[in-house]
């Protein structure tokens, strides 16, 4: 076999904001259990909008599947297996699964990627900001090239109040990726 | 820590072709979002047969789920997002995800896979030759061994009219892979 | 770019059970399909119980979805495209994807994980033991650092009468991996 040492195993933050700004009719709850408390059966598949970490800029869009596993009374929350992907226009995109819980922080596996992020790997850790409709992603990626200057800006930290920036939310030119997904 | 060189990091294509011939009950469309339009909530469970790239051979099977992402009436088309497997007998299977546009071409990412492909990495491409029943796709593989000269056939060029030969079509003996996925 | 060789290609064996105790609501068979025979269309989301090989420690749970693919009548069974996760308490997490038959054993592909299985790849070989409520897999794991010796244990060979340990069946102290997965 022809072998090299082309795969880079530093490990590169990229972060990220997921934004539902309810325009996408997402989630799209299923309850599939059939029970008035969410339950074992329940699925939701979703897609919401991808913003940089800076919020000065449209990336893409989330894509994929939450299996509910189990209610939390105890902890007012819900635990959910996750399969989703990150969008990011021209650049590709990252696949991820994990846990998903509604009342605190979990990781994820970054299972592979497209385009700039062929050959990815690594974990992403979720928080969650306001559920469920703001959530702020620090990707650890190892398997790729330099990431973009685009893509490092610095996050703005998260908290309650932060919003993308007018010219992000509005897709204004200068204000996406290249051909950003939507 | 044990450590070698012993991942191969160079980059192998492998061509096969998708069909489905509407004997398998495939595809189901649960239209659990309840409206007229597809729309997110619509989930998509699929298998399909999968020939080699000179469509001489039957390899095995695709098996997964599509999640309707977004309905796009502008481009008479749809956004999934796609998780599956291609199976090959005796070879294993390699497992993918990504978007899988109903108008256009995608990549999606190998995420994994078994037997032969067990450690495989890297990205597909996928081409719509005849939406839904024919698909093209070029695999790009790193991470596993050189691949065996019956899934190195020189692919015939995809269009609407290309076909599986009789022999593959009927699985006759020499024209599978060992044990075939069915 | 920074390259280095911290990624150990050396594979390592890891021995769970996974059990069933008819607590957990699980499976949720969905039948999606509407047809009285098991079909395409159907859906079976889950979390089953995980002990480690010896059965003195409860570890965690798996989690995820089965996607009918086909009822195979001749051998009274089912194919299955699965996507799940093992959760392992404070170690985290391994994401898998694959087939799973009803009527024999087969490999999933290893397609990432979570703290200390950050940046696994690999294999695992599930086989059936009393279906659908008991079931042994022998995980090949490559790109982590070396199992903790509580992962370690020498596995009860399967049989259709092995149990859990009373004080793991317990979660007793010192019969969980730290705070194990429920």
């Amino acid at each position: 076999h022809q072998l090299d040492a082309s795969r880079p195993t530093k490990s590169q933050e990229l972060y990220v904001y997921e934004i539902n700004e309810r325009d996408r009719g997402s989630p799209a709850y299923l309850r599939l259990s059939q029970k008035s408390v969410n339950s074992l059966g329940d699925l939701v598949p979703f897609s919401n909008k991808v913003y940089s970490g800076d919020l000065q800029k449209r990336l893409g869009i989330t894509a994929g599947i939450c299996v509910l596993i189990r209610n939390v009374p105890e902890m007012k929350g819900d635990v959910y297996e996750s399969i989703y992907s990150f969008y990011f226009g021209d650049y590709g995109h990252i696949a991820v699964q994990g846990s998903y819980l509604t009342h605190q922080d979990s990781y994820l596996a970054v299972t592979g990627g497209t385009g700039f992020f062929e050959g990815v790997y690594g974990q992403v850790k979720l928080q969650q900001i306001v559920f469920p409709f703001k959530l702020f992603y620090t990707f650890y990626l190892k398997g790729i090239p330099d990431l973009p200057a685009e893509l490092l800006a610095k996050p703005v930290p998260p908290s309650p109040t932060v919003e993308p920036s007018p010219a992000a939310k509005a897709c204004e030119p200068g204000a996406t990726l290249p051909n950003y997904t939507d």
